[in-house]
Formats: structure tokens, sequence, C-alpha cells
């Protein structure tokens, strides 16, 4: 029997919306198609990491990197997917101002999926990106 | 000229807590000696990232082995230094309350560094565990 | 005064061939244009990891994701830089048979890079994947 | 029913030996205990990456952190795993001549295990650490 076929945008944004870390860091579903998505996240001034130069804590920008990756592929499956593990790369600081994800994903098996998601300022200047794993082993 | 010898206790302290984004975690410095160094984090309801299972975000765990391994490095440096990328393997769900991460460097250069970090629930139980890598390089 | 302009497919395809490990391995560079590189490995059969299965060691895959990205790099700067740390995410295992590996930078800084690589078998079915941080930092 | 108790060393030793690669890479399995398994590799012409400074390829090291992790991992198990993704720190160049590798678990678990490695060369000096991530369930 074949698996669910996926979240549509409402069902994907409802579980965006559905964690209360999301919804401190007031993250958004921007956009879904068969590409990958797209997360919005505002400014928050407690997103600061250094009170001088004020740019974004990394922390934000990784788990930026960690909920794209996992939305795009809960997108194709309809279904939550814990994180097994992740790696970011740091490219440049994030001053303040809002932030958008986009996502991909790079394989998807039943045991384990990998997904790509990079993190642009306002000005589409690429500053963080990385990749996930996610199991989508069903118990 | 010798570098300067690194941070005391109460140096790095203020260090961790000089952060905004630091202080809306609640994070502190518990312990620093030769091997390394100890950060608390006492719980927050907007940790959570499942409201049925009420597990803590993987971004939160993600920011505590960052800036864990980021003040392993700057103990020894006596200044802060920038995140190059971290990696994060998460090894079971931690569920609502304090959590310590504990780390130590693994190699510190003139360029760059590179430090690990373990996360552990109230039970001692082994959370998440990752490495980052930091720019030691002054310009 | 501007850095060099990058490496032409021979200059690049040279540098690939230089390397007495890459001449084991039988690498040649294959392609090169804007967008990164692809590079070329016949099959050998020491690079089996389980006599049974008779599928390629991982780090035999390790090793393309690494030298891609390298070469990618490379390409734009017009000389090589050393690898501070990479990643890989094995997706599927590669049987007997060609691979290929296309790379490309995500990001080129004055002191690091991102490159990222995906390797495909002959039927370009993918099977590893990853990034790779590289020094660009000169002394 | 409880999992197989693992290998001893003389099991262990010739798993390592199994496998047409490590032959070629000449590692043998020089200890193991509870805290974990060293290898041995010597020194070949063909490792070499770059002709002039004669460095180690970062390939190498590469296969050491992943097969060393693998085995720290094995060795509980009593049986093989494969490799899920992988995550390598270069540290200092590797000169020719014969390197260990000891790897130590992180976590094992049902579904995943995640074990640590680490490189050294003659005069006991770490040129590169990693983990790797290995497949424990049993389909």
């Amino acid at each position: 029997m074949a698996e669910k076929a996926g979240y549509d945008f409402d069902a994907l944004a409802a579980q965006v919306r559905n964690s209360p870390f999301h919804r401190w860091l007031g993250v958004e579903l921007a956009k879904l198609d068969d590409d990958g998505i797209e997360i919005l996240m505002p400014w928050r001034e407690e997103f600061v990491s250094d009170p001088e130069i004020r740019y974004t804590h990394g922390g934000i920008l990784a788990t930026l990197i960690d909920l794209a990756g996992d939305y795009a592929v809960a997108a194709k499956l309809g279904r939550g997917v814990p994180t097994v593990d992740m790696r970011v790369d740091f490219h440049r600081v994030a001053l303040p101002g809002p932030l958008v994800a986009r996502a991909s994903v790079v394989k998807i098996g039943g045991t384990l999926a990998t997904a790509e998601a990079r993190v642009f300022d306002g000005d589409e200047k690429l500053v963080a990106s990385g990749r996930g794993v996610y199991l989508t082993l069903q118990r």
C-alpha cells in the first residue's frame, strides 16, 4: 500500500505553527512546491548573539536549517520526521532583519532521508547552509 | 608576543551572559577547568518542539553544542571566536527539564580550532553530541 | 590586485592527475564550467568493501566528495586549497562500475570556502553526497 | 532474546582483513577493549596527495575515521554495520609514515549508533578526527 501522498500547503503550514518553539521563532511556511519549501522568519531582538555587532546567533541559523530540512521531508511524506543529525556551515553574519530558509530533499528512503537547506538575509545574501538526516522509518 | 592566557571563571561566565540570546536561553557557565567547560541551561516552555510529546527542539540542542564548543575554545584564548561550522547528532529526546552541556577542545591552531560537546539531561543521559569548528585567526 | 582568474580545463585536469592518490584512483576531470566541475572515476577491484555484496567502500566515496569539492573551489581560484573538514551522506550502495562526482561552490570567501558534491553511479543514481570546507586564506 | 555479545579480538581482526579495500590499505586491528578499538595503518606511496609536500590524502584519513568508527560499533554488536554518514575534521598534514586510528562508541541504539575516531601520526600528533553514524537496525 502506498504511503500517504504528502502535505498540501495549508496542512504543512499548520504543522509548522504547531510547535511552541516555532511560534516563538515566528517561522511561517511561505512556499511549497515539488522542488521544496520556503520558510520565513521575522526578526526578534532575543536572536542577538553579540550585543555590539548585533548579529544573529548561530543557534538560530542552525535551527532554521534543521526545521526547513525537516519540513522538506515531511512535505513529501505527509508526516513529521525526527532529525538524526545535522550540519551547518556559517557563511556570513546575519544582521537584524527577517531571514528566509529554502530546503529541498536530497534523497528520501524508507529508513532515512537527507535534505539540504540554505538561509538568506533580506538582501538575498547566503548567510548559512547545511543538511540534515531524518528518520523516515515507521516503527 | 604570547597570546592572552585565557579566561578565568568569572570572565568567561560574564561572556556567556553577555549575549541576549544566551540570557533568553538562561545558560550559565557552571565549570571551567583544564579539560573544558560545563554550561547549565534551565527549562523554558518555549523550548518545546512537539506539543504532545513535549520534547526539546533540536535547534535548542544544536545551540547548546555550538555555544559550549565555542566557549571551550574561548576559555583557552581569552577572546570569543566565530563558528565556522558545526555538526550535531541527536541521540534521544530531551523531555522538559534542565540540560547540561560539557565541551572540550579537540585541537586549537592559529587559524582554526575544533571542539566537541555533549548534552545531558537531568538523569545524566546523553541526548545530543557534536562538534564545531571555530575561527581563531586574528585579522 | 585581483586574484588569479581560475584554472581552465587543461590546467585543472593536470592538477587532478598531479596527485599520486588520484592516479591510483584513476580520477579524471570530465567537465568544468561556471556551475562547477565533474570528475569521472573508473572501477578498481581494490575499491570493494564487502567481498560478498561487493559494494564500493565508503572511504572511496568520501574521497570523491572531498576531491570534487576541492577542485570546484580550486577551479575558481586557480590554486589548490586544503580541506578543513568534510561531511558525507551515504545514500545507497555503489556496485562495481564507474562513478561520476559533480561539485559546485556554495560560498567562496577570503578565508574559507564551502563546496558541495554528489556522486552518481552508471545509472545516474545518487550514491553519496556531501560538502567540504576549504581554506582559501593565503598566508 | 538478547543480541549477540560482540566480537572478540580475533573475530574482529578477521572482519577488518576481510575487506579488499582494507587489505590494500594494510589496516589491521591493534587493540580491542571496553573503551573502543585501535587500528594501525602502514604507509603506502599511493597515499600521497601532493607530490611536493607528500602529505597523506584527506580521503585516506576520512577512510580511517569511517572504518575505525564502524568497527567500534561492530565490536559491540558482533556484526558489521553500514555507515549512514560521517564527518571529518583535518587538523594537520600527515607526512609519510604509519597512522593509528582510535575509535569509541558515543551512543548505540536499536536503529542507529554514533562513534567517534581520532587519527594520530607516528609522533602521536592528532592529524584528523571525526564521527560517523551507523545503521544498527536489523531488517
